[in-house]
């Protein structure tokens, strides 16, 4: 089976004679070494020739240079250029800064700069809460990461993670009405970093930590979170959290079990693992059992990081030991946030009745859905080509509208709770499926629901500036 | 003689009978109020009463108060709401982050973000010049601040920095396509501001330091400068020096006096008067006096800060000495970046044939140009509503495009010669005029010229990563 993917698509320019059935021939020439096409263009013809553009979804690089490479082997077809969709859509950078009116007179440069900014900069002065009324802080996010962890890459270093920062503000925007702005630092010391964002807070109304290894990303958070007037958010540990606690509340709906009877097995001791058993802890789930790549974490394990003693001290409460495998029996749960294939079908097989897996590695799942399915009742992964796509975006845009819209000064556990019930209950209990248990990233619905749980927890909970819920849902603009 | 600016521009929003003759009446008791009137727009019409909203300027807070003031004491006209229109204008900020194309789908996604993503992030790790290609690094610049000098207003802090710091993004945006973020730091330490300007770097392809007191800000510039592959340029100092050698090269065209030959006044010695005086000093200008708050900054003087330092050495060749008025003695050129009316007449008068006065304080400059008027051939000052408006605007937007556009590593003393010259020249010596030694900041050919100037000093002085001009002028979009 072959994963044709737009991350993989090229525009290909072919000039060939204008006879009939030639198209036929070369899609069929594209169908052949196994291409998929999408939108087909004409860019000219004349001379008896025509000039298309055809793009074309490959599965890996190799496979898209295999079929450029078929298409040049075609009698009397021109091969004008092959050109990747992926980083066409790169070039420049995928974002801009918008003013929000226009400077065409003196009038408009004298209200906008000097003389007039003056007494905007002395009314801010005076009352430094106005800030978040008078200056870009009342909607601005930063989106900071130090290029330690980058997607599955690893430690690429702060310019080889832009394109992902700037990928994280689009969302942001799209999704949510959120202008965020990407900051990737030359530095991955801990205190450097969090003495930069400390630095950086004025500008912001919050900030998005991304893409920062651990178990330093923790600290860093949890310090920055204490310290700074605006709420702090490392995506990859909370965002994944909330998200699979959207998923698991309604997986539970449809097999109809309770959260603090399940035995949940975490695959994976990274941040996001952690961030998991975390969340799960919290709501009630307490027969937890994480592994790491040694295996089981309990008491008995020697030279555990913070985070992990902590993971030791406060789930498995039966010290469970040894590999994967032999902690998987009777789990009700399966929760995989490290890498491929480590999941087998007899693991999946030692598991309770309606067993559930969230297979999150990306891009490749820690088992194939296809293996997983007849042993399972419940199965999600981190790809938008299988159901229950566990993703990230359900959250985060959301959550950032819902804490700029009070101007909270944190995110609390309450509202990480908050976020993911509303996540959960965008879909209507009668309408759950085995395949449908988290809406899609597409369902506009979501961000709405999120903001309006999380800005009505943050005035509960004390955390907000604001007292009063937003009247209209702000989208921002 | 008041001094109505839109700067102080109210919108007043009117109620009243719909009666002939009572919008006389009342534009009347504003125009005794000495209030300007602009745009008059019908808000709306019913049950005999008319609503109405005016733009009135003011000079003054207190006076656009008297104006709303004198209007509430008129006989059945109700103010139902004055608002300032500077604040309406800055409110929710000035600033917005665009993304380049929407994500409407999941073909959008998947190239934007993961999976497709992480093939441009691993080109960018092979190759991390690409970055300028691949990420908006290609066109953003960083307006960077610490609050310690906003405007003329002094140490408000970060916060209170904000609008201006915003307001100068919008104008490299409308000025020279030029994207630039706002980052105000809550930190005024010296190394501080270093080490963060140094972890924010691989964001940027350039930095605008930006309202940081002096000497720090001489400091900060310059070990920036020499430790960054990107060009940092503190723009109080270097943007006001090559727009002001602009001006006066235009205006010794009209007197046909020689730089080398000049006796030369600066009034002020903070972070533009020093960078006057090495601008002028490196293009022949050694008979120059720099004045500060004691007087004339000469060998005998104690206590000076390091810029004064080299003030001292390399100035004043003649050692004169005492207050201003002790110096202005045959001067040619005076240059205050200083006080409002800190240059008297009497002190005009003392001046060589055809003298020149640079009063740039603002708002209110070093001499009232009516004053002066009678006493110097060519008068500029820093305002809008006065002929040979001198601001920096001129200069930094033109100056980063071609900085960017050539991915320069550095901004070097050709490169300021070169942007002054080329803004001198936007002006043909035939059209040259005592009132017309500068361009208008709306002409739009002055931030071309500046771009071309500075891209191809970049190429020809080896500080550019391209070798190339750019073929068609970039405007960023």
């Amino acid at each position: 089976m072959s994963h044709h993917s737009p991350g993989y698509s090229l525009s290909i320019r072919l000039r060939y004679p204008d006879a009939p059935g030639f198209l036929g021939k070369l899609t069929s020439r594209i169908g052949e070494a196994d291409g998929l096409i999408g939108a087909i263009d004409v860019v000219d013809s004349r001379d008896g020739k025509i000039t298309r553009d055809i793009t074309v979804s490959a599965s890996t690089v190799e496979h898209g240079q295999q079929i450029a490479e078929s298409l040049r082997q075609m009698p009397d077809l021109e091969v004008v250029h092959v050109s990747d969709r992926v980083f066409l859509m790169h070039l420049g950078g995928k974002l801009e800064i918008a003013p929000r009116f226009p400077i065409k007179t003196r009038d408009d440069l004298s209200m906008a700069y000097t003389p007039g900014v003056a007494r905007v900069c002395e009314a801010i002065h005076q009352d430094p809460e106005s800030a978040f009324t008078l200056t870009i802080k009342r909607n601005m996010v930063a989106v900071i990461s130090d290029g330690s962890a980058i997607l599955g890459l690893g430690n690429l270093g702060p310019k080889a993670a832009m394109p992902v920062m700037e990928g994280k503000a689009v969302l942001f925007k799209e999704f949510a009405g959120v202008d965020a702005f990407p900051i990737c630092l030359d530095t991955q010391d801990t205190e450097a970093i969090i003495a930069t964002c400390r630095y950086l807070a004025p500008t912001f109304g919050g900030i998005n930590l991304e893409d920062i290894s651990a178990p330093r990303c923790v600290e860093i958070e949890e310090r920055l979170e204490a310290e700074l007037e605006i709420p702090v958010f490392h995506d990859d540990q909370h965002g994944t959290a909330i998200v699979v606690l959207a998923a698991l509340t309604n997986a539970l709906k449809i097999v109809q079990k309770k959260m603090e009877e399940l035995k949940v097995v975490i695959n994976g001791a990274g941040a996001a693992g952690v961030a998991i058993a975390k969340l799960m802890h919290a709501v009630g789930a307490t027969n937890l059992v994480v592994c790491d790549s040694t295996g089981a974490i309990n008491q008995k394990r020697a030279e555990l990081n913070p985070l992990k003693v902590w993971l030791a001290e406060n789930t498995n409460p039966s010290q469970e030991s040894g590999k994967l495998a032999d902690v998987m029996q009777d789990a009700d749960v399966f929760v995989g946030v490290s890498a491929k294939n480590v999941l087998t079908v007899e693991d999946v097989q030692l598991m309770a009745r309606d067993a559930i897996v969230f297979a999150l590695a990306n891009p490749d799942p820690e088992i194939r859905p296809e293996l997983a399915a007849p042993h399972v009742k419940i199965m999600a992964t981190g790809r938008s080509d299988f159901p229950n796509q566990i993703n990230n975006v359900l959250c985060f845009p959301g959550l950032f509208r819902g804490l700029l819209d009070v101007r909270a000064r944190e995110v609390n556990l309450e509202m990480k709770l908050a976020a993911a019930r509303a996540i959960a209950e965008t879909i209507p209990e009668n309408d759950l499926l085995p395949d449908y248990i988290i809406p899609s990233v597409f369902d506009r619905r979501v961000a709405l629901a999120v903001a309006e749980a999380v800005s009505r927890t943050a005035i509960e909970t004390g955390s907000a500036r604001k007292t009063q819920m937003p009247g209209v849902p702000n989208t921002g603009s």
